[in-house]
C-alpha cells in the first residue's frame, strides 16, 4: 500500500469518527457475527480485519462518496427530487445498497449474506445510526449501509483467515 | 412471455416440488418478510409475486443450473475437488451465493438485503432444507440459496407494488 | 407505472438533455450494438427499449445520483479528496462503474457485456462526452457510464424481445 | 495462502491446460489490454498478475464449477433443458457471465469493463475457444468467459499496481 492509499485510509477513519462511529463500534458487530463460527475470536482480530478492509481503495471510494451524499442532504444542498429521496431514506431508493456492494464483496460472496443480515437486524451502532437518521436532522441514509458493509466484509475476512490462513 | 419461457417455468416449479419445496412454502417466507411493511399483505399476493419471479428467464436458468449441481453431487457424479466442496457445503465455496444473485437482483437491490437475512436466519422451509442437507445424503447446497433468493425477490416485488403500483 | 415514476422518468430525460444527450444519441449506440444479431432492428425499436429502461426506478435513481455528483464536481462543491477524484476521473475511482451496474443488470447479465464493450470502445455520444470531460471544465465522470449503461440495458431488452417475445 | 489453496491453484492450472489454454495465452490478452495504459508492461508482469488471480479461492471455485458444466454438457450428461441450453450456448442463458463475475470483481470494478470488452471482441485464445465450441463437439460455453474474466482481473491487478503500488 503506498502513501496515497494510506492517507485515504486515515481520512476515511476520521470521517467515520466525525459521523459518530469508532472502529470499536464496528468491531463489536464483527465479533457478534463471527463468534459462533470462530471460537478463538478476539476484539483485536476483528479490529485487524476492519483495518484490512479500510486499506482497500474500493472501500475508501465508497465511504467518501456515501458520506458526502449524506452530508450534502443534511445541508439541503442536493437538487430535487434527489434531496428528498436521500433525506427521507426512501425505500425505493436503493443506491445506498448498490454503492456498498463494492465494500461487502471485497472478501468474496460471504460478505453479502452478512451484509443483508446486519442491514435487516441493525445491531449496535447500526441501529443507533438508523434511529438518529429518522429522529433528528442528521442524514445517515448511506452511513448505516457503509458501516454494515465494513462489518460484513471484516467478518468475511476473519472467516477466510480462520478456515484458510490465506 | 412466450411458450418456451412458460414451459421453462413449469419445468422449474416441478423441479422445486421434486426437491421438496412447494410454492406455498416460499409464500410463507415472503409473507413473514413483508407483513411488517405491507399491512394489507395476503398469501395470494405473495404467490402472485413468486409467480412473477419464476416467469423470468434469469431465474429459471439459475434454478436449472443450481439444482442440477445438487443432484449430480448427491449421485457422486462430479469430479474432485468440486464433488466434496459442493457435497459438504464448504464455507469457502461461494458459487451458490453468486449464482442466486441473478435471482435476488431481479427486482432491484432491496432483494439483496432480504436474501442475506433469510440466508442467515433460515426461516421455515430453508431451515428444513439446510438441516436435511447436513443430516441425510441429500445435497441442498444450491437449493437453500435458490429458495431464499426466490423469496427475497418476491418480497421486493411485493414492496415495489405496494409503494409504487408499478 | 404510477404518476411518481412517470414524473421521475420525465425529470431524468430532461436531465440527460441538459447534460447534452438526446435519446436519439443513445438509440444510435443500441442500433449499432444489436444490428448484427437482430436484422429487423429499427431506430424505433431501439427508442422503445430505451423508454422501457428509463421507466425503471433503479435506473432513475442511478441517473439522478450520478449526474448530481458530476454537476457538484463541476461547481467545485465536493469535499476533498472526492472533488479531485471525480473531477479528474481518477482511474482507481470505480464508483461510477458500480453505480451503473444497477442500470445494466435491469435486463439480465447480457447487459454487462455490452456495457463493458461500450465503456471501452466509447462509440458516438459516449466518446464525445468523454472528450468533453477531459478537454473542458465539464465533468462527465458518471455521465458517460450512465449513457453506456442505458444503451447496454436497452440492447439487452431488444435481444430478449427478439429471441423470446417476452 | 495455505496448502489447500495452493493445491487448488495447481488443479485449476492443469484443468485450463487440459481444456487447451496455457497461462501464456492469457498473458497475451492481458498484455494487449494494458500496453496502452502501462508502457513499461512485460509478459512477465502479466504472468505474475495471472498467478495472483489464480491464487484466489473465489476464482478457483468458479473455474472448477464452470469447466465441470462444460465437460458434462460435452458428454451429454446434463438433464434437459439445461443440456441443450449449455451445449448450444443459448444467448438467453447468462449463467456463464454471472459465474465469472466473481472472477472479474476480484480486483475491483475495472475488471468488469475489461471483461465486457474481451467477451465481445474475443481476442486471441478466446476467439479460438469460441470457434471451437461452435464448430466441433467441444463445449466451451463457460470456458471462454472464464478465460476472459481471468484476463480482465489480471489486467486490473496490473493497472492497480502501476497506479498505486498496492
Amino acid at each position: 500500500m503506498n502513501k496515497t492509499t494510506n492517507n485515504m485510509k486515515d481520512i476515511c477513519i476520521k470521517l467515520l469518527n466525525d459521523r459518530g462511529v469508532g472502529l470499536d463500534d464496528i468491531a463489536d458487530i464483527v465479533y457478534d457475527l463471527q463468534k459462533k463460527y470462530v471460537p478463538e475470536i478476539t476484539k483485536e482480530i476483528c479490529l485487524d480485519a476492519i483495518n484490512r478492509v479500510l486499506g482497500k481503495r474500493e472501500v475508501q471510494n465508497a465511504i467518501l462518496t456515501g458520506i458526502e451524499l449524506d452530508v450534502l442532504a443534511e445541508k439541503n444542498l442536493l437538487s430535487e427530487p434527489l434531496q428528498t429521496l436521500i433525506n427521507t431514506d426512501n425505500p425505493l431508493y436503493g443506491i445506498d445498497e448498490i454503492l456498498v456492494l463494492s465494500i461487502c464483496n471485497v472478501y468474496g460472496s460471504i460478505g453479502l449474506t452478512n451484509f443483508g443480515y446486519v442491514d435487516k437486524v441493525k445491531p449496535g451502532i447500526i441501529g443507533r445510526l438508523d434511529k438518529m437518521g429518522k429522529e433528528t436532522n442528521t442524514c445517515h441514509t448511506f452511513m448505516d449501509d457503509i458501516i454494515g458493509a465494513i462489518a460484513a466484509a471484516a467478518a468475511s475476512s476473519v472467516a477466510h483467515n480462520a478456515e484458510d490462513d490465506e
